[in-house]
């Protein structure tokens, strides 16, 4: 009779990144599999802790850190301009980009209080700071932020409750060359994560209705575009022509690093740098 | 009758930067000073609208994320190692750093159930990656984080809820050489923030004990420095000598721009790059 590794040996396995194909391997006795195992977990450690060591000795930043980095330099070279935002936002703001009780992300929320909750996006603080830049401004305006946004998810392979977002936006490009500035920003964007394996998809937002999505080859969502003028621009007192693109940073350092899950690049206590960090 | 500016016009006027010396100006007649409000407003404004058109059009990045990411780099060019951990911890992580209900400092979590809650500091995670790190990497160990904490002050002049802490730790420091340590990693971060003008002075934190501060030439706290063999080491079964600081970055930038309050240099949606985004 032909056996799996057991649910324990896979868990162990997964957070040591040992590849799907071995993950899957069958046996025909118990022997075997333990023996195989027990090889197999004692690799994926020393490989694991090289990772570790390499960081500690000659790198010293994280992907996702330094990827931060890289994002920033490109985006202040191109002319956006950096804001730097709370997590903890009001109620009201919410509501302002119709995540009410009727919306499915209203459930997904952090909520401190009635009256306050975890940011599940970057967008509605970008409003409010550019509503206020326009005051005295010319456009175009160039802002972007990078920064952790939060929503209460299954926590699957691709889902973080605790993620690492880049929203870029520009406030009145032309009408006309709205596409046009779309595909830039997101090949400036991508360019600077080292990722060139991608394309764009029509997708429907739950927030912003139909759009672009950016995809990579295997066809997950890497980011997602938008336009205006829009009907959320109302609440915030803006009626310009505009462009503006999510990116996940985990996600993008998931597939750019072909990993199989997202959690070896996130914030976190278990995983550094993509490597697991129990590995003794 | 000599009076001052109303409240909402000290408000105003404190919000966009005006000094002290002229928020406290006493006048004999209410068109004086209404004539000397608007006037100082107007060019408050104007002052302000240069910043964050300079702000737009050459720095395109605040001095908290260039902040940021100058003591990243004088850091990691001293051998240290970033990290970056969740914002979002468990209660029994707090209870290890004994905020336990009887700690001053449990009432100022920010609470999101009863297991979890926003971290008001960066040491309960630096303490778990390092426990596990140090399974398989040999002493001295340097790590850092910087990241939002949470408390729910009362938002004075001085604190913020969120805020922006640096938390360096070298592990295996040789226990003759603490001290000195202290001092030389102090120096390293102050002088990558461009501050000159700070004092070690004794105090004692509720988490801590007594220790050694940080101080501005005026006295306020910039960081707050650790050292160990300590209590709290043994909820992390840690058991070497070490040295610690924090600093809060919001404080540190402060001190340098010479600002009365705490707010102008904080992720915000109210004030960016320390200028008042309210300029209309």
């Amino acid at each position: 009779m032909s056996m799996e590794f057991t649910e324990s040996q896979k868990n162990r396995l997964t957070e040591l990144g040992v590849r799907n194909e071995i993950l899957t391997r069958t046996f025909d006795e118990t022997k075997e599999r333990e023996q195989t195992f027990a090889r197999t977990e004692k690799m994926a450690v020393k490989e694991n802790k090289a990772a570790l060591s390499h960081l500690l000795a000659n790198s010293h930043k994280p992907a996702l850190c330094q990827l931060q980095q890289d994002l920033t330099d490109a985006l202040c070279g191109e002319g956006f301009t950096q804001v730097t935002t709370p997590i903890i936002i009001s109620a009201s703001k919410l509501e302002k980009m119709t995540i009410d009780k009727t919306n499915p992300l209203h459930e997904q929320v952090f909520w401190l209080d009635s009256k306050s909750c975890l940011r599940p996006m970057l967008a509605p603080n970008l409003y409010e700071v550019s509503r206020q830049l326009m005051t005295s401004i010319k456009l175009p305006l160039r802002i972007f932020e990078i920064g952790s946004c939060f929503r209460k998810e299954s926590e699957g392979n691709a889902h973080l409750k605790e993620f690492t977002m880049l929203n870029l936006v520009e406030w009145g490009t032309p009408e006309e060359k709205r596409s046009e500035s779309l595909k830039e920003f997101a090949e400036l964007v991508l360019k600077a994560a080292r990722i060139s394996d991608y394309r764009l998809e029509e997708e429907d937002s739950v927030v912003y209705g139909p759009g672009l999505d950016i995809v990579s080859g295997e066809g997950m969502e890497l980011a997602s575009t938008s336009m205006g003028p829009h009907p959320l621009d109302a609440a915030w007192k803006i009626n310009c022509t505009w462009v503006g693109i999510g990116f996940g940073l985990e996600r993008l350092l998931m597939h750019r690093e072909k990993q199989s899950g997202i959690h070896r690049h996130s914030k976190s206590t278990v995983f550094l740098d993509g490597a697991c960090l129990k590995v003794k």
